[in-house]
């Protein structure tokens, strides 16, 4: 294999790893439940299998990777403290984690992020700096941070201690549930998704991996069509936490490890976010509900021509539901 | 011990029933997850356990209850159906265990219920006859349907396989978190209330159980307060699951083994609802969010008067989440 064959540009991701990581992680987070819906399952068809990573510490799966990240620092890496770019759940998690470590966290964010996560950046002791909604502000402001406070760069998806991290909700998933068919997270720089590829291949290397995304905000959908990395430089979908573009590093795991990318409209989002919240009661943002709006389409399943399973039962699917912070003042519905 | 000894009263209500009916209702229920949250933790100075009821198969902890005295019913007792008479929560219930046993639901419920909850008993093909929302038209019009239609009277609390149902919620509570210090619960008829007394008294004797209830539908604090039996005749608390009374045969258990009936004002309700939403990401009802609500008073645990707990760490608070059914159409924030 050379050097530049897909695989070997992330050949140092192993399952050690990701058991490393998770034995990092584990006595700081939540094992989230694994929570079922008879009405999801009646109206799909298959079997749901819902990993709750919205009631997860910080309200979202981030804190898995950025305190994998953190808890993996040198000392002398992490003493000025650690920087980052996030719209919202990353810059919480590293807020929380930077305090779990003793060290300052500063968090740029674009301006038009919701206010329930700056104030839960606040209230982590987070310093906040914002930026214009865009890649090109986001990556200049955080590189003027960098260099004014001398913290250690911990990028919300390019960074493969975050993506190991991220893939211990999948490890979780799948030792609760051995014999899934198929898993659906959400997709946007792409670090949960890489990590529910590996963690998902580790335990059973058979299942199937959908990303799911937003129309209004589909770069991996056209990267992964195209098989040319594609970008976005802005989006105002609902999804708030699914408007980045995939890195050169996440491009490559997914390339090689999902089966396709299902879409969905800022409708569909919404009307799967009010589905949730009433069938299940539990609280998830629009960034989740992304990942199970493509199978509330009619005769969705079905439409995955998922290999039929032995035992002639219904498929089993997981799905990560990545966060819950809402602004409960003002809901979509 | 004579027949009028309080024990004796319900002396039939044995640790062995609960286990039998836990045995009995296990295949068709949810266990529900247990959840801690670090936020409510540093609000109370106690560390909480909530057992999520709401997150319970019909959206309350009524299926419990509800599954496991319709599954005892011998097939003559239940050939003509089932008729109860419910705010909503236990009519749902009632209806879907109906279903599970193949024989009608006909459901009594104030014409003032929440519109979700007549769905909810639809959606299970229960048939609804509306009442004035006061206790006299709630028995009279549920004898007239039973009369009408020689159904099975499965009432929400003063029954016997209902409470040893209920009680199966907190037995699975303590198997989780074994060394709670005390137990929190709702109350409106006393059959949760009731259940969490003989679940937390088979598994630890010691462990202190607290009754919470709305201001505005006070009864149990009344009648535990003086001693005897008081009643309310209707009550238009939010806290739409509260609004009945105590039976001389939740009364009877209540008045031995409940420390105290804790208040909660309407806004406290509220508030504790709102809290728990953001926190936890969870949806629960009014008259969950009324077992927490006591709780985020000032200094509210140090007022319960805890004995200490032997190792010097924080008071071990177990809540029960009763429901979490709520019309996401007219929240009350």
């Amino acid at each position: 294999m050379s050097a530049t064959t897909p695989t070997s540009a992330y050949a140092q991701l192993t399952w050690q790893a990701i058991v490393e990581a998770h034995a990092r992680i584990a006595p700081r987070i939540h094992r989230t439940p694994v929570l079922t819906s008879a009405s999801l399952d009646a109206m799909t068809g298959a079997r749901l299998f819902f990993k709750c990573e919205n009631l997860q510490k910080t309200g979202s799966f981030k804190i898995r990777g950025a305190s994998n990240a953190i808890l993996s620092l040198t000392d002398d890496q992490a003493a000025h403290g650690i920087v980052t770019q996030s719209s919202g759940n990353h810059g919480a998690a590293v807020a929380c984690a930077a305090r779990w470590r003793g060290v300052p966290a500063f968090i740029v964010m674009p301006k038009n992020a919701p206010t329930v996560k700056v104030r839960a950046i606040e209230a982590y002791g987070g310093k906040i700096t914002f930026c214009e909604p865009k890649v090109s502000s986001r990556n200049e402001v955080c590189a003027q941070v960098q260099a004014e406070t001398g913290a250690a760069l911990v990028h919300p998806f390019d960074n493969d201690q975050i993506i190991v991290g991220q893939a211990t909700a999948t490890k979780e998933l799948l030792e609760e549930v051995a014999d899934l068919d198929a898993v659906f997270s959400p997709v946007s720089g792409g670090g949960l998704l890489s990590g529910t590829c590996l963690g998902a291949r580790g335990l059973r290397p058979g299942v199937l991996v959908f990303g799911c995304e937003p129309e209004r905000a589909d770069d991996a959908y056209r990267s992964l069509s195209s098989g040319k990395l594609q970008s976005l430089e802005s989006s105002d979908t609902i999804a708030d936490g699914l408007r980045a573009s995939l890195a050169p590093r996440t491009f490559a795991i997914l390339r090689d490890n999902v089966e396709r990318i299902l879409l969905a409209s800022e409708d569909e989002i919404i009307s799967a976010m009010r589905t949730i919240w009433e069938r299940m009661k539990i609280i998830i943002e629009p960034s989740s509900a992304v990942a199970i709006a493509p199978l509330l389409k009619p005769d969705a399943v079905r439409g995955l021509a998922l290999p039929a399973r032995a035992d002639g039962t219904p498929a089993k699917l997981g799905i990560i539901l990545s966060g819950g912070n809402v602004d409960l003042s003002s809901l979509p519905f």
